[in-house]
């Protein structure tokens, strides 16, 4: 599917909301019905039921259609019949088919138009039309660990040499903890590390295991950093073995091993379990079974930390992240989530959200992805570089605007008074 | 059923496993079941179901039974037969029934006791066989508006004067939070009510809503510590009316208002959702109904906190706490805490378990109650003051063993990005 881009596609995000140039479309202020034509009138209806955001419509026939008030954030071209048809039927879905295919091209702030989309999704007047439909049509992947390993390798294995070009240097990809809005990525994902060891209480010859380790950047941190010995799985064999070698670089081997294989075959008993940015990936259907890996893996005065993306109210992923991006993916509750420790009765002790320090994150590999989008063109072509530019910024503007949340969750066993007695010692 | 103390009955909390007596029970370490009596046997199946706990019993016969190994903690003389079988027919209630009344007498630590018990009621052998039975016995209080006002004039309403000998100065009835574990308890509770107004980031001439004031202190100390004007909601009389009071004499009347209502019956919209210690009393059932009381109380900015007693496990409150302590009570799971929060979407930025801040607020509790024991008995009799104990040194014991948790569960407006950074201003 790869083609040229249409002349507005190229628009980087964050280009802020400027008006179209004159004569490529035309500035009305408010539409007409009688004079639209019928893809107009049904672009008109999804536009009112989404709060008529400000977001000028071309339509391949040079027609406008604008229903917002004030400036317009953005642009957005629809390149022929077919697409818009589809983007009335499944706006959340066919938004981002249409996008990477560019048979949709924006103009404009994307961020700002993808946080004015966010905002009209969430809308009484949008959900009651469609969510029956959208809920037929689409039927997330399941997480055996078959598919499992599908799902990951379909996302993570994509190459590592496609992530150096816009991670930090360690390759954390998960949401990082800035401790001023103005660090930088590289230190703000070191401080994140070290947040999550403090909350942790780690010691020297502490053991960790770690469910869900990337490319191995936390479980070495802690390993040289605090001294403890880490058994960290993870199902990419890519990230596997390029942890591997910056083990045997760091001099680390013997505290660190990395293991390929699902979280559920996780054995042996630890002082503390860590998972930073897999959960999204379990399904909450696994839940039950991942309280119980957790449970037969601590001792009785073991502590453990869940970091993942969450949501405000149970709903589904973005259709398009989970058919494009993320096969099988889910951001649950904190309702969800508990479901891991209740049964074990493990206690929670301290639930952090983060979600403005993930819009943050984003907001660095979104910048680093765009000063890398010629290289990522040469490897993987315009499609790939427009699914992933709507990815990072779809994401962004999802924690932006409160649509996802990230949660650190830290608990204890439910018997052991081996708690720190307030959290001053994570601000020393 | 006011009697004179058994012989036993005043050992107080905390007074140490010393050995009885020589002569009093007779020393065996473990018991011969073929020598005990059908009594001595049910009890003997009781105690193994428990994990056979360091805890020796004398019965009214002389018999005495210990399945346990070591030094026993405690040793408790059962007065008659019937005490004995409802103890082993229902031992969540009987025991404390029959410590109340005297036929049940402790000599040694009782909060050791408890804690020792809690640990084996906790335990499958126990739960198996006994879940069933005491879920037919026992069906907790409704809350509707009016039970609820029976409910908590069941306990608020004592008078203030009791309350008053045992609490701190500023009268508050709700976990404290002890910067040190060394500090008072004056200092404690003010030091909470600075951690709750940190958390909700109060500022001058906010508005802020409190759905079950006390005896109004922490309306009273947001309003002359941090300027802002609080409508403070309860339903029992005594404490409005001694908190209206202690407005006036503080010239706070004009920023605080007491109001004698149901939290259902909040109307108006503020900045700030605060709530301490009242959603123990709110019952399950109503938790959405409290979501929308919220929701239509805050504006787009607002923010919330809600602190509570919470468990890890959803079980029933302790049958005999709940029938003479605190009828229609129930400590949520923050799984269920979130039903209240979730329908409108609220996000939650912030839990923390202060859960060990709840036993030493016991254990100062307690021990002012026991200084002041002979005041208190003169006011209400023996076996109030038994009563009494029993529900502070059992509070204490199943905050200890993690039986209890206590949630501070901080929340803002799902779609505001005025939220805090980081929570380095809460330790600043």
């Amino acid at each position: 599917m790869k083609r040229d881009d249409p002349p507005l596609a190229e628009a980087g995000a964050g280009a802020g909301g400027a008006e179209p140039a004159p004569g490529q479309v035309r500035p009305e202020q408010g539409t007409h019905p009688h004079r639209l034509s019928i893809e107009g009138r049904l672009l008109e209806g999804l536009l009112n039921s989404l709060g008529d955001p400000p977001i000028r419509f071309r339509l391949w026939n040079g027609e406008t259609v604008y229903t917002g008030s004030g400036s317009p954030v953005a642009t957005l071209g629809i390149t022929n019949r077919a697409t818009l048809l589809k983007l009335v039927l499944n706006p959340e879905l066919n938004f981002g088919e249409g996008y990477s295919e560019g048979a949709i091209a924006i103009e404009g702030d994307l961020v700002g138009l993808l946080e004015t989309i966010y905002r009209g999704l969430s809308r009484p007047t949008y959900t009651r039309g469609h969510r029956h439909l959208v809920k037929w049509l689409h039927q997330a992947r399941p997480n055996t660990p078959s598919a499992s390993r599908d799902n990951i390798h379909h996302h993570y294995d994509l190459g590592n040499a496609f992530y150096e070009l816009w991670l930090d240097a360690q390759m954390l990809y998960t949401c990082a903890y800035f401790p001023t809005p103005g660090a930088s990525l590289e230190d703000a994902q070191v401080a994140k590390m070290d947040h999550v060891a403090r909350k942790l209480r780690l010691r020297a010859d502490d053991t960790v295991v770690e469910a869900g380790c990337g490319w191995g950047a936390l479980a070495l941190h802690l390993a040289t950093r605090y001294g403890v010995k880490v058994r960290a799985f993870n199902i990419s064999r890519e990230q596997i073995s390029y942890a591997r070698e910056r083990a045997r670089a760091l001099g680390a081997a013997d505290r660190v091993e990395f293991i390929e294989d699902d979280y559920r075959n996780i054995s042996g008993r630890y002082d503390a379990f860590v998972s930073v940015g897999m959960l999204e990936h379990v399904g909450v259907e696994h839940y039950e079974e991942l309280g119980r890996v957790i449970d037969r893996s601590l001792g009785p005065d073991g502590r453990g930390l869940i970091h993942s993306i969450g949501q405000n109210r149970s709903a589904k992923l973005n259709p398009w992240i989970e058919k494009r991006i993320f096969p099988g993916a889910y951001p649950p509750t904190l309702r969800e989530m508990m479901t891991i420790l209740e049964p074990a009765a493990f206690s929670v002790l301290d639930v952090e959200n983060i979600r403005l320090h993930y819009a943050l994150t984003l907001e660095h590999w979104l910048r680093r992805f765009e000063t890398a989008r010629d290289r990522v063109r040469d490897m993987y072509g315009d499609v790939f570089v427009r699914t992933w530019r709507l990815y990072l910024a779809g994401s962004l503007a999802a924690f932006n605007v409160g649509k996802l949340q990230l949660f650190q969750v830290l608990f204890a066993r439910g018997e052991t008074n081996e708690v720190p007695w307030t959290r001053v010692h994570l601000y020393g």
